[in-house]
């Protein structure tokens, strides 16, 4: 799952959020739950979303996939640095990359990918990414 | 938290539903988390206001308070019964009643309370119980 | 729910800590689900139960109730700070209260309140709070 | 993230979870939130594992990486069904498949995988499958 498309560009982190492990977010094991890393990486997407300053009406971006590679486990109490960048620009998606680092252990702990399409809400189909926001992209990720 | 306020009537509980426990939802102690009743309660709650068949445009139910006992913990696996009626009905808020029993353990693991106030969003201020309401809920009360 | 019980003291807030909203926390109604306020609450009483410095073992405290009078909505993107202290101390149990404060709105948004028993986990029943954590916690509260 | 790995057989699903969706599951959007789809597969997974039998002991599965192809959106009210089996069975590590059912609409919804490798808690490390589970893997494979 870490391969590289061959479309896609390096890999780099332009928008960084900082979010505390939960104590409730551990479960039986004790240490973090799977599903909680993409909740990690949500809230990265949302931040990523929020620079890029896009109207996301009549259409926005919805996640069509995602994929997380677990590197190491995480526990309470830690903070997070999760980066994320887009990877690729297609016609109608595009790919997000993640990379989440923990203070406490000073290591990667996992990377993740989503393809999100742009998706007309209005016509119920995928719509061409618009020009101004292929603009913004670029700009955003040569920012980093 | 468990005392009848003057204008209450007995618990009944016209509702029930059946919630089985994930175990994702245990935590690093290895019961389900506490946070998770209130969940629990939440999805009894809409299940009664399903079965109310009320009309929530232009005005709807809010949750004003909530409050749980717990009584025993739970864990995976086990399937939940929980009960859920209404106790009281003022002029712009309702009080619900929850008991969730657990198959598993076989006794009641929580008991629970929320009061409800009737909120117009239009007008950003709570209103007065609609009739029709107040009708609505006595027959779902007596049908218990 | 918001009544003093005679034995306790005035609500003060010695341990704060500060909370992000995630987008993901808020529910079909676009304003953060009743159940994350316990999540909140949750944290800051982890984090409470860190500055105490107690040994939970073989004995520890478990939730026994706990409830929620929700102020004000919340939603992304929003910083929380919530204070946590204790105003009872009882032969066997304790009360804890919680004030969240919305960055973003400027107001309380909600108070809270749970019952926390000493539990002996090996005996498998309730126990008297002993001595050392009795004056941790007025330490602590003292600190306010 | 749906081709298939020369060493793995053909997708079927042994293992049936019927999931009830929880209206607090539902976001900001009005849609199953993306994050909740791999609580859903973990169900299904640990069923499967319950199914299993085996001990977990002294060395267990854990989930190394993660993926979800988001097919149709999901709301309440629906009871979702998850199918679940292993499709490639390694020296250290198994992949499962997961197909994700909605009855209300009547479609798959999401197909998910995840790669488990089998991990020696004591040794920290990562072990090799023993034979009994490889054969109550293929047992349980052989039934669907």
């Amino acid at each position: 799952m870490t391969e590289r498309h061959p479309q896609e560009r390096e890999t780099r982190y332009p928008v960084q959020v900082e979010l505390a492990v939960a104590w409730g977010e551990m479960d039986a094991l004790g240490h973090v739950n799977n599903v909680v890393y993409f909740r990690y990486f949500e809230s990265a997407r949302i931040a990523y979303f929020s620079r890029l300053g896009a109207s996301f009406s009549p259409a926005g971006p919805i996640v069509a996939s995602a994929s997380c590679d677990f590197l190491a486990p995480l526990a309470y109490p830690d903070t997070l640095r999760v980066g994320v960048g887009v990877t690729r620009v297609g016609t109608t998606s595009f790919t997000m990359r993640y990379e989440l680092t923990s203070r406490a252990r000073g290591l990667v702990a996992a990377r993740g990918r989503t393809v999100c399409v742009w998706y007309d809400y209005a016509l119920g189909a995928k719509a061409r990414l618009p020009d101004p926001l292929r603009v913004r992209l670029d700009e955003l990720e040569d920012s980093a």
